[in-house]
């Protein structure tokens, strides 16, 4: 068996479902749940997700040779605070944050240099759900998983968190940390950006109600992501501000040069845009 | 039978989808598909959308009772110029177009005058494919019609259209021209913008492969919409462009609002944001 003793802190969506892809490889002997809230631990353990829970960082993560750190980015810092000092020798440390620059410099700080045992991941999965309820064991199955192994991490441990995805049904991919949170900035944190901006912008016109039962079906599926939650969205935009930043500033940019089109009346220019925007999404997805 | 005959001028997917709502209904004795391009409107025929079809304008609505104007916005006044002279004496004119006081304007300009036999409407249904083939009967089922008759309007004009669309399955709503095009605007128009203007961004970076091949079901989402038509959305943005532009400008500024509460680290004010706009999601959908 692949993992001895897993533990999860944080077991929500994301946490949750590897749990669950997890038991139905038969990847793991015990599945502990690490978190605050007792009460969401107990309905983990009810559903099948985890076998037992802590709410106790350092005893949750005691022998526990993978730990998978499944919690808002701005909340890693404290969590790897309270169990450096209590992992097992043999622990391997993996996390699932949308920002890997910022948990590469969260895990130098806390334990005085990059742990060779760390192996920042990030899978390429979710849903607009949270919480332990909306898990499900196929969340990962041929979706893309990123690991921005350092330097300094180990080989024996990124391949072992490599099997660990693979197990849970997903397609493994490596790259710099810088990399990846500027690819996830553009496809992933701006769109959410984009989205939370504009419901929340119609929301405060005064004919917002009118507004929004004149929305059609393309508003309905541009809008999914604003029903993220909040929380994880505000970590990860302070988490990876300077790519995200840079990606919003580009994207206005460019929003300016659109709306001079329009202005201008270039339909010739507009078209073009259009085009090449509509040929690039149909041969992505057709 | 409510319709005598019925010509459907531009039997893409919305005139398609009507002219097969409508057959489902037994609502009209014959349909003529009127446009260009003889292939396309020969496929209509063999689809059974339409009964026969002409690529003459003037011919095309002879002594049709209901004149549905289904093309792109920009060459609504080529098709009006062409039909004036040869619409039935008790012929209704509507059109299925994103803006509606351009239309308006563009009827007063080529017939001297409002003409008391038109009554602008606007389903507010669609998907992002287009053409015949991808029409079908229940694209309109409990979706809005929004109608914007003006003060010209003959009172039997706007319940002829009315129970055209109440047979084809729609809900129909009226309001004035003006608040239809900012409500669209809004709902519709930006969004479909702002995701084509986000592809199009992406698809012009260096690294657009990697970049899309890392996007999530959130992305495939967001983007949907910039699959559309590029002529039709090219001409809706520059029919409408007084509402696209302003709230895109309201939409840039609320854009970098955000971008200073990130520059700020204000999570606060970022966390408030994306929680109204998560609310009010969840408020319409859920």
């Amino acid at each position: 068996m692949l993992i001895r003793r897993l533990a999860i802190i944080g077991v929500g969506l994301i946490g949750g479902s590897l749990a669950r892809a997890l038991r139905r490889a038969n990847a793991c002997a015990e599945v502990v749940g690490v978190g605050r809230n007792a009460e969401r631990l107990q309905t983990a353990v009810e559903l099948g997700v985890v076998d037992r829970f802590s709410t106790d960082l350092a005893e949750g993560v005691a022998g526990a040779d993978m730990v998978v750190v499944a919690v808002p980015m701005l909340t890693m810092e404290k969590v790897f605070a309270a169990i450096r000092d209590h992992l097992a020798d043999d622990a391997i440390l993996t996390d699932v944050g949308s920002s890997k620059a910022k948990i590469i410099s969260v895990a130098e700080h806390v334990f005085g240099e990059i742990p060779s045992f760390l192996v920042p991941g990030h899978p390429i999965a979710g849903t607009e759900q949270s919480g332990v309820e909306a898990s499900f064991p196929e969340l990962f199955d041929q979706r893309r998983v990123i690991l921005t192994p350092t330097a300094k991490s180990a080989t024996s441990a990124v391949e072992k968190v490599r099997k660990m995805w693979e197990l849970a049904g997903a397609h493994v991919v490596e790259m710099d940390a810088e990399r990846h949170d500027r690819i996830l900035a553009a496809t992933s944190h701006l769109p959410h950006v984009l989205a939370f901006t504009l419901v929340d912008a119609l929301e405060r016109q005064d004919e917002h109600k009118e507004i929004f039962q004149n929305a059609a079906g393309g508003f309905r599926d541009f809008t999914r992501i604003s029903s993220s939650d909040p929380v994880m969205w505000r970590d990860i935009c302070l988490a990876n501000h300077s790519a995200v930043l840079e990606t919003m500033e580009r994207y206005i940019q460019e929003l300016q040069t659109v709306a001079s089109m329009i202005r201008q009346s270039d339909g010739d220019a507009l078209e073009a845009l259009f085009r090449r925007a509509k040929e690039a999404r149909d041969r992505i997805y057709l």
